[in-house]
């Protein structure tokens, strides 16, 4: 039978590998990469420095697998996911069938904690019900941006006994979530902490966490903050051609 | 100057140390264990397990904290919190300068990730509030009990671009959380569960996550399953003579 494994690498930092990572790692044929574009390839580099210093068995494929083209100005925001989806179930699909053997192991090697913000458990699960290739699959979890942006800080994700969100910018532009005091945001592209300058809330902020370019801002979140660190993005991002940051606005409780 | 470390140790699968957890545990002089007394004898254990597989550095001692007495019926719930903080920084506070040399490394080995729901970060700022010790310290991030959870389960904390909340039994019992479609519960000893039966909710539960005695059951929240849940935890919690379990509670999104 197949073997398909989702393998939580951590966000940025080799050192965050899980030993049942590492473990899995050395039982894999072929590495599915999915090839983001030019802007990416730091990223997909540190996977291939993941693979160099943990996999000690020889012979193994690094494959890269090719996302389906994306409607990035759809009508319909839902169906356009939706469609996307079913391309991309249906090219994995036939990647798997032609790259691995049928008793071969094939392995996804995910950004932080496969569980958090990504697609590879819904893909693997939509390559399944489409019933043509039978595999079994395990998820391998890892250390998330956030659990590694906290540790960082040296902060914990709730304060005593309270309730924490994990949200997106995008939902987070529609106003402070109900009934919590801390709230993680990935995803955000807006810079949208400007929203909630001078409400009296605390920052915890980074961008490439547990990288050599990790940069971490923290703080009372008066305007002055929010627009060194608006500053710090741009000029980050511009440096890099590219960005990942997230952060935590915390609601001291009484 | 005298070094302290947070370390995660996962929440019950010596495989989720991290290379940065073995690399840490490496450098310590000592270890603060916490006794929690019998019912927790297995957890000692399991930490005493985590050091003999990890730890190679052959000199290295492990010294057991004793937590203060704990109000467990206060009139005040917070100031009882409080104060029993203050004891123990106390305590803490005298036993690094006795156990610890001037040059020497300590460490806290935390149960799953020390940014979750764990008191190891404020008791550490808490010693260093008080100005008697001076030391640095580090914050090793591990695999939280909710990432293990979702991991066995196959399944992902958020549904796609929605927000998750994370929360205690304690708080759930008030009532659903607004705006979230998506629960994880901790430190639930009342299967809190039970009053969102036939919702049309979803429930993935684990107890002894990532342990040899690991149970996972998950399904629509009927008061069926919640029953079986309910008998299955009081049975489990007899047979060890403590539990630990969370669960993710999953409004579908339409
Ligand atoms: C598609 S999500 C994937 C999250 C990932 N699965 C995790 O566990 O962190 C990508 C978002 O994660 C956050 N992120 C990932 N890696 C990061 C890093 N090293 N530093 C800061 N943020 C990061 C950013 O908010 C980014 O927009
Ligand atoms: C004091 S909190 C500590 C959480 C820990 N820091 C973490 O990252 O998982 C203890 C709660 O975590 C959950 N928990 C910890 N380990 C678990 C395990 N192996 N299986 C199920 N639940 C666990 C239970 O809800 C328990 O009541």
């Amino acid at each position: 039978m197949r073997k398909l494994y989702a393998i939580g690498i951590g966000a940025g930092d080799p050192e965050h590998l899980t030993v049942q990572a590492i473990d899995r790692l050395n039982r894999v044929d072929v590495f599915f990469v999915l090839d983001k574009g030019a802007e990416k390839a730091d990223l997909v580099r540190l996977r291939q420095e993941i693979l160099d210093r943990f996999v000690t068995r020889p012979k193994y494929r690094v494959v890269l697998a090719q996302d389906p083209p994306r409607d990035r100005t759809p009508v319909d925001y839902r169906a356009a996911v939706a469609d996307w989806h079913a391309a991309r179930a249906a090219i994995y699909e036939r990647m798997l069938l032609s790259e691995l053997g049928t008793n071969d192991s094939g392995a996804f090697l995910v950004w932080g904690d496969p569980s958090l913000y990504d697609s590879t458990i819904a893909l693997i699960e939509a390559v399944l019900a489409r019933g043509n290739v039978e595999f079994e699959y395990e998820v391998v979890p890892g250390i998330s941006s956030i659990s590694a942006l906290v540790a960082r800080h040296r902060t914990t994700m709730n304060q005593i006994g309270r309730a924490v969100q994990l949200t997106t910018g995008r939902r987070l532009a529609e106003g402070w979530p109900d009934g919590v005091d801390d709230v993680f945001v990935l995803l955000d592209a807006h810079t949208t902490f400007d929203r909630y300058v001078d409400e009296g809330l605390h920052v915890y902020w980074g961008a490439y966490v547990g990288t050599p370019d990790e940069i971490l801002l923290s703080g009372p979140l008066t305007s002055a903050l929010a627009a060194r660190i608006r500053e710090t993005r741009a000029a980050a991002r511009e440096r890099h051609g590219w960005i990942m940051d997230t952060y935590l606005l915390r609601r001291p409780a009484k």
